[in-house]
């Protein structure tokens, strides 16, 4: 099985180690430094511009298997032509738009196509698509962030994938689901406080993060929140307000600028975690369902930090593992429906679950689960 | 007496219809927008460009007095003009310079130039200058603030004078005396609350005001802060350290930019007075003296709200009150000390502080003063 894996960020290039224990992996990146940051020879690495499609579709001869580990922005361009050229994929690049719309496609081509297969969304949709298989969801929370150990001021945060994802997840507006009809909600309103025992407090507001669940699922209540240090959304609300994120040209002194890429090229060196800086992931799922008329509730935590040992940040890690884990089911043929597919229906199926679980716990990730009737 | 005044901003054109009641005025800007908000016959109106040095030159020439109200940036070359003419001026455009510099040649053109002759420097110096002439002053606290009663997200703040003006103030590192030593502060350091009968609690942090002070008063203790509603401050100095406010240019997809003149495109028209926004000022001035050995602690407030008859805001009233009194001593001879001249010099006049005491109680602007024995 020969498996590219496009794309070496943080995450990119932690899954080409791990599915190199088992496959014929090659990491491809438009920047060579990040590829040397693959300290294995059993990963082939190979230089490549992503925004040269003549390079990209002939790299595509030597796969049987894609996975997308790229920028938000480049991902869907990228699926299409994975999907056009008969070749299987799994894709945690988290494009803005919808890649369900890619379905018939995939399905005339006789390809698996499984995007959104990182934490969250990912994991997160895998614990819902477990539950709706066997009883009546009546409602779907989900808190998730990803965050440094260390507390600097002014943001206390660090972007541990594509920062312009994040800017993007702060803008949108939020899709969600509430008694059953789809509304939408300013984004990062309603702020609330989590208590998260490995770390204290944190803050949870609405984020554009239910995805393909918005057209999966039919659950009457979902929602999204994300988790930042207490103060991290009044500032970037301080900034969003003040006009600073906007994608609308201003002319200052003559020259003509997007306030959005100003702002950024001043931000994100702030934002930057660097190889030593330790950080951790934080995911608290609620699921309120009815099994044989009974009420439940279902909390499931999820706290990993950075692996000191191997210099691995904890989204990397986690985003990685459960990417790699949908990777071996679709390699060991444990997952063969075409199309474009949500990790909700991996979910789904109970053995795949419990394999994915497994697989994260081999890992040190321990996803742990309360349970309670209601 | 001929008069001209400098400028028609906000303050301006309220000092110059003053001014008419008494003199022959001549109101002169760039913008004959600005000249068409004076709306009275008396004062008479003239559109010219101060950047060009030959017309400003020529204009002083029909002058017996010149008040400058122009923005701080402009200031410091207009005065030493006007000094080398030969003509007495007073100002109030609060330029960054230290314009005691010009001392000698005003001196030498037998000229009387008196500077800083506003609200906060001016009328705070007054206050320091007449308890310095017959006390020992060992403590002068400032703090003061002009600011909107309507208090709107996300800055709570319009600025009564030149925007560039507040941020120059809020970017200076702050100059203080302490234990009659020049100490150096961080801008808008030390946070403290304060209470305002007339409107709540405010926040008041340390600013760069004392200006001539610093040179003319032997006083051991000395600092000045600003008024703001609380949490302004915060969300400046998060803007700051971001960068946004830097003066050093970075480039932004190919395009060179100041920082500071991006930022602040976004930012003023969010913090425009308009004519009709309902302002008032705060001041407070603490001192502590002995006279004849007993320690004495006098505190002088100042509340001026907007001015709904007139329409004119707090800031230009009680500022142009303040510069229309001097202008009334130096036209009446009754200051006639030549060089150039700090408001501290007025106030060490007993008859010359009553008169500008009176001349504002005149003008509503009701300076009230509590006195106790430590």
């Amino acid at each position: 099985m020969r498996i590219i894996v496009a794309g070496a960020g943080l995450i990119g290039r932690t899954l080409a180690l791990d599915l190199a224990k088992k496959y014929e992996v090659t990491s491809v990146d438009i920047k060579p430094e990040k590829l040397r940051m693959i300290r294995s020879s059993k990963v082939r690495k190979l230089q490549a511009d992503f925004d040269n499609r003549a390079d990209f579709l002939k790299l595509l001869h030597e796969a049987d298997l894609v996975v997308g580990a790229l920028p938000g922005s480049f991902g869907i361009t990228r699926i299409a032509d994975v999907i056009s050229s008969g070749t299987n994929t799994i894709d945690i690049s988290f494009c803005p738009e919808n890649p369900l719309k890619f379905n018939d496609l995939a399905i005339k081509k006789n390809v698996i196509a499984l995007v959104d297969c990182g934490t969250a969304p990912g994991l997160t949709n895998m614990i819902l698509g477990y539950h709706n298989s066997f009883s009546e969801v009546k409602s779907f929370k989900s808190f998730v962030g990803g965050l440094p150990f260390k507390r600097e001021q002014p943001y206390e945060y660090k972007a541990p994938f594509s920062p312009m994802d994040v800017i993007g997840e702060y803008m949108r507006p939020v899709r969600m689901i509430e008694k059953g009809k789809l509304l939408t909600r300013p984004s990062m309103s309603e702020p609330e406080f989590i208590n998260i025992p490995e770390v204290g407090t944190l803050e949870a507001f609405y984020t554009d993060g239910l995805r393909t669940l918005l057209y999966t699922m039919k659950v009457p209540f979902m929602s999204e929140k994300t988790l930042r240090y207490p103060g991290h959304a009044d500032k970037i609300r301080l900034l969003k307000e003040t006009g600073l994120f906007s994608d609308q040209e201003i002319t200052v002194k003559g020259e003509k600028i997007k306030p959005v890429d100003f702002t950024t090229s001043l931000l994100f060196p702030m934002w930057e975690l660097k190889e030593e800086d330790e950080d951790f992931i934080a995911l608290r799922v609620i699921i309120e369902a009815k099994e044989s008329n009974v009420m439940k509730q279902y909390t499931y935590n999820l706290f990993v930090p950075y692996d000191k040992k191997t210099k691995t940040h904890a989204m990397a890690r986690t985003t990685s593992a459960v990417c790699a884990a949908v990777v071996n089911l679709v390699a060991d043929k444990k997952y063969t429906k075409t199309g474009v597919n949500a990790p909700e229906y991996v979910g789904s199926d109970k053995a795949n679950f419990e394999f994915v679980i497994n697989f994260l716990r081999e890992r040190g990730i321990d996803v742990k689960r309360e349970e309670k009737v209601m």
